[in-house]
């Protein structure tokens, strides 16, 4: 948290506020979540949010960017896999979630799919997600393109592969937040072995 | 709105109170909604309202379930139909609605998405949506079960498939709502086809 002058960095204090407001947001909610929640959950003074960030709004859209670089940083894929190995590994992490710390990878989808749904009036977090999605997406639909180069999967529309298993996973993450089942994001592994992938595999 | 001596029935007044609180969501959102912004969408006096629902969480608790039966009753699939024709219409109207008079589908989906997202802080809300999602899952596994009965689809597992499309409808509904994509029910109904509907028909 310090530097060698045993000062806080200016990046120091962004990771402790970001890690603040998780916290806060994980008690209060969204919608209920007020600035004063976030300065309880810091060692550091309130009017350093103040300082770093122009009210709730501003605080938040940093906050939502601060989730997805963790979310897709911690999308980790073995160098050199073969496309069914990547395609495995990269629907894993995104269903399963690599493991960050202090923070489950469903504390932060909790978080990650509250604000989703609230960007329908939010154009500036719209873009973020947009953004973002297309990201998760495209690498979702660069194996697959290049599983038909190599020959390992059929000649399908890798665009429309891609953005139904986004929308799988998506969905069943949602569920298990939303409605409470647990064994969602497995079952929906499941289906996607069966129902996508395997008609996506050209037999040896 | 009356009955035969002129007076507003109960139903009615249920009935105007929740169309007022549509038109109010639609300008402000769930999470900024104040009672008073409903008592401006209607010609009763905001006092029906008090009369009627105990405070702003029982109205909207009421209201879920308005919506919801809406949209479980605008779902109508032709008498007698085949499986295939059944699976498509009850698909169709899922991702691209029944119309509803003055407001549209997306209207409807709008608010509906919002709840469904709060519904992770929120008992009963989650269990509201818990027995809806069963019943439209248990609409699309009772028609592949159908169509395996009959020799229609191939022996899948028929609650896995019925979980992955209903799945899929709300992905790709969520999406055009919260990121805009208008054309995401379209294309999720093309994936639908190709990758799980063609591999559950049995060729004739």
């Amino acid at each position: 948290m310090s530097d060698a002058d045993g000062k806080v960095t200016s990046k120091d204090t962004r990771e402790v506020i970001m890690e603040a407001t998780f916290r806060a947001l994980s008690k209060h909610g969204y919608t209920d979540l007020r600035m004063r929640d976030i300065g309880e959950e810091m060692d550091l003074t309130r009017q350093v949010i103040h300082y770093h960030f122009d009210g709730k709004y501003d605080l938040m859209s940093s906050f939502l960017e601060y989730i997805i670089d963790q979310y897709e940083g911690g999308v980790e894929v073995p160098a050199g896999a073969d496309p069914r190995t990547e395609l495995d590994a990269r629907i894993d992490q995104c269903l399963f979630g690599p493991e960050f710390g202090e923070f489950t990878h469903w504390d932060r989808m909790k978080v990650y799919h509250e604000l989703y749904t609230q960007a329908q009036n939010d154009g500036q977090h719209r873009e973020t997600f947009n953004e973002h999605y297309g990201r998760i997406r495209g690498s979702i639909v660069d194996v697959v393109e290049e599983g038909i180069e190599r020959g390992a999967f059929r000649d399908v529309d890798a665009e429309r592969v891609g953005q139904l298993i986004t929308d799988v996973i998506h969905a069943a993450r949602g569920r298990r937040i939303s409605l409470g089942h647990e064994d969602a994001p497995r079952e929906a592994r499941r289906a996607v072995d069966e129902f996508i992938l395997d008609s996506l595999y050209v037999d040896d």
